[in-house]
């Protein structure tokens, strides 16, 4: 698995060996694993009779048998999945054989398996606890993240660096700007997956979404349900209306544009020719097997390889949502991979931003030295903006510019050719023009945005649990 | 404009005259209309004067001057754009024209125009302003579909139909339960929106997103302005961090997925096999131009139409969230065209949504009909389930299953066949049998998921402005 | 694995054991499993030895050692993804574990494993093996779905059969026509997978796209090797330019939409209300767990499934194009498991298509019954043209819509009402009504578009392989 | 309009008079402004009428009549956009307001307009006209484009540049192997689109895809049909399987992102730290509202918007290809605007692509240095291959991976290193270094490569049109 995650994959938690450590975390992956799925549905079923027990609707005996034989290391996934293709989705062979192992032991006891639910029940509900399991993991990353952006912005406060728009040199900034800026879009992040985390409801309805099978038990056992699993009780059952799940795989395709957007400028800035920031360094990562100078920037494709395809499975996952009636034909399939696909790439991508962010190598003289690049053209806006008090905006405009394309077109530095200008040296001294050649003096604001970023990730660090 | 729509449309608001008036609202259109955009930057200008003047960093003199250029109506869109396509934005010439416009009456307020602001700065806070405007007319169709299908729920608390799963009959529901789920998940749906609409923030960077020009009088003026446009300021500027407005188009996505499985549901119900439910009938609406008897569900064509549309729109636009350092290249350029088309559209399906829903013509004696199709195999759940309370559930549900099969393959109806099944008799009493072949006896929660759907309802207007 | 696929899978062949069976084929399954991702690869480079000893660059003693290596069983998955996890791709661990395992046996022949290729080059080239394979398998099932389809165009040719547009009936048609027009969109997106596979070449350039290490013998290589491994040798290496392989994505997802096309109207046809046609039955095959009355179109559900989720995958994998200068950097990264999925998820369309097709079940009674639930409305276009060969199209228009009108208010057959107009009547005597109201009366030219489309899969089925 | 367009658009051509000019271009605004949509559907009303007199179906007297009405610029578009918006297309309006101007000069000729054919009939064979209008202005742009690749691959057949892969320094290549690779993957396009085009066929079937109105002379009226359209007669109707329309929206997807590749590539390029090639300059073409010094890469940006765009778009085609039964509801609906949109962007991003490579400025000096930033690692795989062939590839690695790291730790020369290094220098003598350190001497078959590359583009040229 990817950078030292802690916890041991389940047996059957890799689906592609090769790829899914470059590709996700072992937490993601054993979120959605296999044998998860199955013991979602499971603890489905075994809070659904302590439910009806509560609520008097099965004999207070049933549950105890039930619950003991839902655990899916008891059952052989391969034979599910075969069943499970001729009925067309894995809880109604979850049910059959789950009803006939608590059979084996209690007779009684199995006729009240699954008691009152239909399958997507079962499945919905396992689905949002896995959902909930994996966003515990995806948090714990964000986290990390979060932290070691505001690290970076506090320690590179007055860290000047190249600004740059349509990759074209801009103005000077400064890196903790930069960093700034990303631990605000995560911090922004973090909140719509909390949002959506908490629309991610109960799902009980029975067969036609009307409980029916409970007469008038109904509420009472979906409450007791709920406080089982610990999942908030919706007004009513979501069926065919896909909102609840969907939100979160939109949030987390945000997510994945935001990681995207941070992967991206790392990729930009390692380049040989920028080299101001570098993914950390570790035996054996981002070697080329044929060139040995190489440093390939891993993280950062991961981060662009998830960028790239989240919003596929988004658009493929929203245009599931027209669903039929009271239980959709192919729509709520499409989400039974894809949901768990979007969520295992996007826990990759924050693991290595994490990793990545944590461990980022910054050569401050190198940022400083291309702040010189353009000969001092850089500071153009700095002295028409100076310039244009006295000129007006467009007329200082056009003087520093053709003064820049002259020191372009010489190669010589363009303090000097506005030096040699005078109605600029008239209005502008030497002193002054020094002041407006030195990149710290010319960042405005980007001390208190930095300050407004750190607040509102302390206040959020506050009011997290 | 379709159904009814109230406000007259501004000249150029219609980009696509045959199609537009099928697909979108007159308030979108204009929402999004070129003058719009235009117009959007505009007020920028004018709020950053009169901002500027507040803080003292530009003369007080020079706010009125620009403020009085800052209409939309007094340039030429032609040459604006034409200026545009070799500039490679909208506010590069936008500036160029309103600065010229200005020096026409006050050589030195023009000096002021734009005065620290940079491009994005204008296009941005302007999309923000128009963005603003399309949900308020948005939540008003929004409004009007929640009021009708509360409406829905609560006259048809009782009408019985059929719940279909995977299009097949499955059990009894009633209507309003139908009408109560969609309620609730647009309920969710117009939550998310005010959320997003929450982060739809000003923007105001400058050049390098420091605010640099204004030297150390940039929080002033971005309070001053944020607070001139009545937009919320952010902790620092977002010109490369997109999540804020596709915040948006992801809930506009959801939406549209919510609309297209209601239209999905009205054009099956519309099925003349089914005729369940019809949209509302209006001279010239729906008619074909060779089958005389033909009633298009046109308002379904166009909720299933953005619901196609959506995801590919909104996957793209995610797809351009990937952008460089402090200002993207292609990537912004993405959404210029794209999320007003995503608005669009979604406009357009929440007023047919609306105006097939307030209207809708239902067929209560059709529905009641079509519950019997399967000669009583649809309450054979509500028999296996009383059954299954003395022989358990698994295997009651094989002999209500076989009782199925050998009245469908005879024809005859299930109530009879049962009854000629001596355990069954011997379990269930012929009054017993006739109570549970009555469908509304057999609906459960439905009543208790509706009053909890309009309860949230209910309490999400009052928390409306 | 679905319907009858006779392949065993290799033992990691099923990354989802739960969902795969449902939704993938073995043959696709095992075309993509880890082990054969790695076998690809090896193949290229066991060719590549080969085709070097041809071209005299390395000891022809180093091709036996090398190649006796090249065998996905004698590795590690797990060693190798963990390692790739650093790495940034699979084939750097693979280099290294070959190398090191040929230089167990034969120290020199070790020096000559990969030479003068890239990681990409025996990724890229393994993939196109691997799609290869792949195609063989689909197009068996869409060679078996078109012979059904045939086969259902030619049997069904004179069974009328309600023609349905927006969801309305419309006029009769056959549904031999139905299945004609399925065939003939199939034989397209046949011929467009087979122009597609001609178009997956060789990858072969080393490390920038040059073969510099092979000096001037690089085109002698690349011919011999292109002749080993049996590909096309493009004119040059297609590193980063991707359309050779999204060619294909793109038209399986054309594919995947034509599949949905026929899986969303067997889903309408077994509608009961419909109940025109049906999959076919089996045992334990689309049953419901909780009403056993139920008959789920399970093969149209994951033919829609596969519908839904294609279009993302392809708008995933066309994003991903935009790759950077040699080797692109996310871009590349986002095909390796999106390819593989979408490749999955079609091959399963298609099995299930193939077998529900060649099964289905045709109730032609029922179709011609339906034909009549309009009163005799479905033709009125046959009445408007003959009736407008007097009256003009406008004004036969008119009068047969106010006849259908008030034949569907009163309930009465318009035939009957039809007699009653003495204006119609005095057009059209009775037995032109008579004939005007047979269904395959008015079917037009249906006969002659099965013929053409039975001829062009017969002169395709002469011309393939 | 971009770029130097000749013709003149429509006076309605530009939906988006600010941003059109930017992103389209006005031949392909026109092809789809709604008065051409019209006059498709009216070209096939006229051609309609025509072939039914060849056919001896409508009175030879008709035809005249008709066709004379068949102009657009006879018609209100806001008239009919409103009445579209009632009736759910746009051709249901036109063939009303066609037939009643054809009544205005002749009663009976009206009696024949439309004669047996549908609304889409119309829609889609007019459509298939404004397709083949925008790929004769897609294909000269993409011939320019083509030839000016096919110029810089011949002119910087010998230019060295760096080759970069992950966005590192990999190895040299020549830039006339990076423009044959553009030439490569836009001769394939090509094809592509051609075959696409090739599939674009007559619609004409009638109501229900039968011909039914025309009785035995369908087959007849669809031959005269496609002669005078000059369109291919398809086997049969295609009304609901719209895989041949989908299939140009694929091949404009794919192209986008060969264009896109090409389009990052200039802005990678542009870099001021990078700075080898630049888009033409031209007054106001991409300078910065604020920053005089700024030349922003404008083409670049509007060749990756149309990248990042396009997948989506044509995600959200491929979704709507799912139609149901003999007309779609929603999925035909969603093509109307998405597709011309998809057009429109991807003609604007390939006029741009013609303009900007027919006028790189190249700036070869540069290349040649940046050559060397790594102080000659980047030549180090020419080094390993040179001693692979004496000591093993492995141990060759592992010793110049070692004198590289020295090198850069050292910040010198690896050509001094090496030479330092004795094992190395036993093996290769200062001749042999000094030649394994000149670029061009490692470029191995790139000239062979650009070769067959314009090659194939020669071949091309003789075969089109």
């Amino acid at each position: 698995m990817t950078g030292g995650s802690g916890g041991g994959p389940l047996p059957d938690s890799l689906p592609d060996p090769l790829l899914d450590p470059l590709f996700t975390t072992a937490e993601a992956a054993a979120a959605f694993a296999p044998s998860r799925r199955l013991q979602g549905m499971l603890d489905f079923e075994a809070a659904l009779a302590r439910a009806e027990v509560r609520a008097g609707v099965i004999p207070a005996a049933a549950a105890g048998p039930i619950a003991a034989a839902c655990d899916a290391s008891l059952y052989d996934l391969a034979a599910l999945g075969a069943e499970a293709a001729l009925a067309g989705n894995t809880a109604i062979p979850m049910v059959k054989h789950l009803t006939r192992r608590v059979a084996e032991t209690d007779a009684d006891a199995a006729r009240f398996v699954h008691w009152g639910a239909t399958s997507q029940d079962a499945m919905d509900s396992g689905l949002v606890l896995q959902l909930r399991d994996f966003l515990r993991g995806l948090d714990g990353d964000l986290s990390r993240l979060a932290d070691a952006l505001a690290d970076l912005a506090r320690r590179h406060r007055d860290t000047p660096v190249v600004a740059r728009t349509w990759l074209q040199h801009a103005l000077p900034t400064t890196f903790g700007l930069k960093a700034a800026t990303w631990l605000d879009a995560v911090g922004r992040d973090r909140a719509r997956i909390a949002a959506a985390r908490g629309r991610l409801a109960l799902q009980f309805g029975g067969a036609a979404g009307t409980l029916a099978a409970l007469g008038d038990r109904g509420m009472a056992v979906a409450e007791a349900l709920a406080d089982e699993l610990d999942l908030p009780l919706p007004a009513l059952p979501w069926h065919a209306t896909r909102d609840r799940v969907l939100e979160l795989a939109t949030a987390l395709g945000l997510l994945a544009g935001t990681l995207g957007t941070i992967g991206r400028d790392l990729s930009l800035l390692m380049q040989v020719e920028v080299a101001e920031a570098f993914e950390p360094a570790a035996p054996g990562r981002g070697g080329s097997s044929t060139m040995p100078h190489k440093r390939n920037p891993v993280a950062a494709a991961v981060m662009l390889q998830a960028a790239v395809r989240a919003p596929g499975l988004v658009g493929g996952l929203l245009a599931g949502m027209v669903q039929e009636h009271e239980r959709g034909l192919g729509g709520w399939h499409a989400e039974w991979q894809a949901l768990p696909d979007l969520c295992r790439i996007v826990a990759g991508s924050a693991r290595h931003a994490a990793t990545a962010v944590a461990g980022l190598e910054i050569d401050a003289a190198r940022m400083r030295a291309n702040l010189d690049l353009t000969h001092g053209a850089i500071m153009a806006e700095a002295v028409t903006m100076a310039l244009g008090e006295r000129l007006g905006r467009m007329a200082a405009h056009g003087r520093v510019s053709e003064a820049t394309k002259r020191a372009a077109a010489a190669g010589r530095p363009l303090r000097t050719v506005l030096a040699e200008d005078s109605v600029i040296a008239g209005a502008l001294d030497a002193d002054a023009l020094d002041r407006l050649f030195d990149p710290l003096g010319y960042v405005g604001s980007a001390g208190d945005f930095i300050d407004r970023a750190l607040a509102a990730h302390g206040k959020a660090k506050e009011t997290q649990p």
